[in-house]
């Protein structure tokens, strides 16, 4: 199968429904994207003088893809196959960003090599695990920035975004216009200093219309596993919201009650976080699909 | 070595530097204590009627301990050895309570059954992984019901309090006052019902003082990994307390900088909820011992 390319020639910085199409794909197709990192790579060497970056240019994405026949009612499914990154990571964190954002004095700039299959920081070394940090298509009302999660994708910085997963988002607008970028080579869950180690790169997915999909979305399936996923501005409300997506979606695939569903959720589901440091806060509740499989539902990924 | 019985005979619904100490055990000792379950075994069956439990008799504690030579400033450290459960598990959720509280129109009572272990909950096995719900030591302040977690442990109803992990807590009181109770049979991360499969049963335990402990607690070591535990009103401030006390820990140990110190576990530490639920709601910061020693630290469990 020919694999489309989507270059990173023209970035945009909000989802928005007025993006024009930089290319439109058959349903079904095989499509990988080139992906600048959340600084436009812009920071290449410790040095870089955080202050004078061009902060207009941050969390940039590549696209948008309009899919044909996508109509609004309908899901995006995206198969993510493969993510190739850069061979080095920046960080970044500083007064007011992160969770220690209220004790730091100056701003810092790390960056670190990442070969063998391990981002090496200073005595660590840590497994390279690829993952999307903005991932999202097009809300039918106002545009969103790509620094924002919410119920269209974005920003939702969740570490579980990798190879081999796919992500179900709405269709909101007539194709989709799907569009991603802000790769990490890893990230733990939390994202605690307010990036992860951040990398250009390629992404390969194939992209598939679900068909007036009637769950709730953003949705991640992996091999064992599937996840609703939600944003909120705090972490209280994000966990409520993402906890009742997945009551929801187990009463309606499994016909449970809602005190059964709930009870199944608290006694073999987990409530997760995927990101504290966002202008909202990501969570996500997982459940295994053999549990939902001994229910008779095995959902279509 | 003998082993010293802590029998459910006398029973603590607060954890209070002046309850009087059940058993007096020295520095090292090992204790099996016997625990009843949150609603004090008052349900056997689904037919129990929620609404005329003796509602005073939530989430007994067995205990509390002294432990010769602890003293104010120390920790004791909590070696769980061993959790034998009962051969049913009750859950509850209702009107008010858990994550579909406001949904919920009257009370449920299920009963499930525990055996080759597993829990049986109609159609779906769960495996067995016995954890204790409610264990603490007593404040040196005001006391607080065994229903509220806090910097003394208390109702942290945190999965991985379980067989083969240390749990260090702080010395407030002398003798530290150890007492616990709670056990669950199973239960996910955010025990989003507002329980986990509840059971009675018998914990295995071996004591130690740690004098003059300088880490943050409570604290959790598994063979892997090292876990900081914080409780708030809200879950977001419970995520900032946890992942703070883990970078403070990480400075103090390694001498990393605030900066690369929030960085590190950032890119490879995760950021966990324990529970929703309670009227404190827990979270928790894992980071890999492995990580740990590459830095040159060891901390001692
Ligand atoms: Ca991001
Ligand atoms: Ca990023
Ligand atoms: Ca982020
Ligand atoms: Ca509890
Ligand atoms: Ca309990």
């Amino acid at each position: 199968m020919t694999i489309i390319p989507v270059p990173a020639e023209r970035l945009i910085y909000a989802m928005d429904r007025s993006n024009a199409p930089l290319v439109t794909v058959p349903d079904g197709s095989v499509l990988t994207f080139e992906t600048r990192d959340c600084f436009e790579d812009q920071i290449q060497d410790a040095g870089a003088d955080f202050v004078t970056l061009d902060w207009t240019r941050v969390n940039p994405a590549t696209g948008p893809v309009f899919v044909e026949g996508a109509q609004p009612g309908d899901a995006l499914a995206v198969e993510i196959q493969h993510i190739e990154i850069g061979s080095q990571a920046v960080m970044v964190t500083g007064p007011g960003l992160g969770v220690e954002g209220d004790v730091l004095e100056h701003p810092t700039v790390r960056v670190y090599p990442i070969n063998d299959g391990h981002i090496t920081m200073g005595a660590v070394k840590i497994p390279v695990q690829p993952m999307i940090g903005v991932i999202g298509t097009a809300p039918a009302g106002d545009p969103v920035p790509n620094g924002t999660p919410g119920p269209h994708g974005g920003n939702m910085d969740t570490r579980l975004i990798q190879a081999g997963t796919t992500l179900l988002l709405p269709v909101e607008v007539e194709g989709g216009l799907l569009a991603m970028g802000d790769l990490h080579a890893a990230m733990g869950d939390g994202e605690v200093s307010v990036c992860g180690l951040e990398v250009p790169g390629r992404v390969t997915v194939r992209v598939r219309v679900v068909p007036q999909c009637r769950w709730p979305l953003p949705m991640l399936h992996t091999d064992t596993h599937v996840y609703t996923i939600a944003s909120a501005v705090t972490l209280d409300e994000a966990a409520v919201m993402a906890t009742k997506q997945m009551s929801a979606f187990v009463q309606a695939g499994t016909g449970l009650s809602p005190a059964d569903a709930i009870g199944l959720l608290s006694a073999a589901g987990n409530l997760q976080i995927s990101q504290v440091v966002d202008p909202l806060k990501t969570c996500r509740f997982e459940l295994s699909l053999d549990i939902l499989s001994a229910l008779g539902f095995t959902p279509e990924r």
